[in-house]
């Protein structure tokens, strides 16, 4: 069939056979499919919707688009795991080495920082020496000695998904369930592993504005994975407040590093724990991942980690010039802090890319002193700015302050796990 | 606002304010905004559809894009005409000539044939010298001392819609009544006449499936000019079968001067009086069409404005080599005639253009023997192809007999004129 043909049927509320999809995206990814053709496209998908079956047919013809990569070098149930994006996110950080700790083969493709979002792989850069650019051989190598590696995806996977994504982006037409769901899980299934634990986060500082779409969302994902013949659970967590107490890539490491010592925010603690049972459940390991994480073992893993893929601990984490406290301006308890203004404020001070080619700051971020809950006289500090210039520093901590709400009563923390999805359906954590 | 919001604006399914509408038109004819971006909108707009105000805002925007020809040099009220595309629908070459004959003031810009549909520039060119390139000085000039001029569009005038006429071709977006209704409008009201009479087709060999939508169509058209300060009147047309006896360039320009003199196709000759007799109506001019008909004063204003223009009839019109008869394969009475079929048959023999730079075949088409209701044996001629080679005549034929459809029953020719549109509503012909 004719790309105008297929289009029309889509824009006329019609369901695509696979092989209209997978005719689309190979003839766009070769070049015969024009641009406007693609946005016409895309436009009628995030309108109209897709069936199940399609947005099956499209993750696969995504996947079918470049190379996927064969984990079966490595003995045993191969677990990945995926953020859908967040602020002070570093759960992968701890979790994947603790579940790594517990006898799990955690072969990782991460991403970049994504708008006000940070990424796994701008974080793990800020230790001195660290790649994340490892070949399929070395890769599979270091899970198959050291029990994880976390890598950049090579361009040569899912080629079809970098093109729609930056079509997506300028085309006003981002906001899809299939499209969404099809792009973070074409990227999950070319990377090979049996299975794959989600985190799929909604509020102020994800790409979800409600618990019910990234319930949605992750659904979708779920079945696109299981439909692809990888076990699939998804966790539906709260992002309206930044996760943990840090925002910046080497704040970020050295926060994962304290969780896996047993301390610091409870939250974190709780969901990066929580995160990796579900992926030891996945794998079939039976471990106590508390007991694992206070022996110690998970920072270790997370070291050899760091050490086989070139990262100099001993040489200290990169430091910012510049720490600036931002004090309470009244008495009270921290009600709520707006994640998103506290990724965007991040962000300008150069935690993350405003565009592709920008240079990242690994050292700048903020600490949060006072979270969520805390009871703060007016004058302490609710936050420290981490920059490499006063001046940066001054310019930033206005909308930083600006994103602490107060309360004078009482203020109870939110739930952060809100419900669980698999294959069944989804069950309500609370 | 930036062009991506205006885009998931309406693909959130909201309203477009005039100026949002006006900065996406002028910013694409600018080249600001690119052809995925409008390709991404146009999908929008057809699945989402617009409100009667924003199809306004639109042809506005549409009609500034551009030159509009000032036409108050000439005195009195200027009707034109338009005809949404059929097969054999030489309706203007003897409503106009009739108007201008009546006291009517005819400036009318046509079109090209376009798929399988004929154009009246293209008709008129069949006739040796005449040109349709009329500057304004000089269309405006022939309208003051012949009554009549029929000329190309200038390439200056509603720019934005040649633009988007092109992309929506390549994007699969033509089938949305306000892009439509816009695209023909804007050019109606760039053209500068006071009043304009439609002729909104449906059926096989039209753009419209069915009397709904054409009526649907045709109801926005008639607002759209109201909007603007023309008055406007639509008729709505069955084109199941070809109009007439004759579809081709030179073929239907003969048909036309023989129907100038009273003989002919009824049905040709009905909806010909009663659109001429809708322009008298709207230039407020009282007069007898029939008789103004059989006084011979329409094909005199023809043959004047033919000749305002350069044509030289007296040399003849374009004759093809080659005539085949196509037998009936029974005896009974013609049922219906397929236009579609006969419309792609007579590009196929070069009456129209399957490419743009294609070159027309001014003699080529068919003349119809056995038109829809007729009784004929087998053996007898259904139609005559005009063909400039036996080959192509041969290759055609089949598709041409496999057009007619016969019964064994008496035929009744099914209604021409189904309903009549003016800003006070729909009122049915029957």
């Amino acid at each position: 069939m004719a790309p105008l043909e297929v289009i029309g049927r889509k824009r006329d509320g019609l369901e695509h056979s696979a092989g209209e999809i997978q005719d689309l995206i190979s003839g766009y990814v070769r070049g015969e499919i024009p641009d406007y053709q693609m946005a016409a496209w895309l436009m009628a998908v995030c309108i109209r919707g897709m069936t199940r079956a399609e947005t099956l047919a499209l993750t696969q013809a995504m996947v079918s688009s470049g190379e996927v990569l064969d984990l079966s070098g490595i003995e045993g149930i191969k677990v990945d795991k995926h953020s859908t994006g967040g602020v002070g996110d570093k759960v992968t950080l701890i979790a994947a080495p603790l579940a790594a700790a517990c006898g799990v083969k955690v072969p990782k493709l991460s991403g970049r920082a994504l708008a006000h979002t940070g990424g796994t792989l701008d974080k793990l850069e800020s230790v001195p020496g660290l790649t994340v650019d490892l070949d399929p051989e070395r890769f599979i190598r270091q899970v198959r000695e050291v029990g994880i590696a976390v890598a950049a995806q090579s361009p040569k996977m899912v080629p079809a998904d970098k093109l729609l994504y930056a079509l997506r982006d300028v085309t006003a037409t981002v906001p899809s369930v299939p499209l969404i769901a099809s792009s973070v899980m074409s990227k999950k299934i070319a990377a090979g592993a049996d299975a794959i634990v989600l985190d799929v986060k909604f509020g102020r500082g994800a790409f979800m504005p409600d618990v019910a779409a990234a319930e949605e969302l992750a659904s979708e994902m779920v079945l696109l994975g299981e439909g692809a013949g990888r076990r699939t659970v998804a966790l539906v967590t709260a992002m309206d407040n930044p996760l943990g107490r840090s925002v910046g890539n080497a704040l970020e490491v050295k926060e994962a590093m304290h969780a896996l010592d047993g301390e610091g925010d409870s939250e974190l603690l709780e969901v990066s724990i929580r995160v990796s049972e579900e992926m030891c459940a996945l794998a079939g390991v039976s471990a106590d991942v508390e007991k694992v994480l206070r022996s110690g073992a998970g920072r270790e893993k997370f070291l050899a980690m760091i050490a086989a893929q070139g990262g100099r601990v001993e040489e200290g984490l990169p430091f910012s010039p510049v720490l600036a406290e931002v004090p309470s301006p009244r008495d009270g308890q921290v009600a709520s802090i707006d994640a998103l203004e506290v990724g965007l404020a991040c962000l300008e001070l150069g935690a993350g890319r405003v565009r592709k080619e920008d240079r990242i700051d690994p050292a700048a971020g903020i600490v949060i002193e006072a979270p969520v809950g805390a009871e703060v006289k007016r004058g302490e500090p609710l936050l420290i700015i981490h920059a490499r210039s006063q001046e940066l520093a001054d310019r930033v901590a206005p909308r930083l302050l600006n994103a602490w709400r107060f309360s004078d009563r009482e203020v109870r923390r939110p739930p952060h796990v809100l419900a669980r999805v698999d294959k069944n359906g989804i069950s309500k954590a609370n």
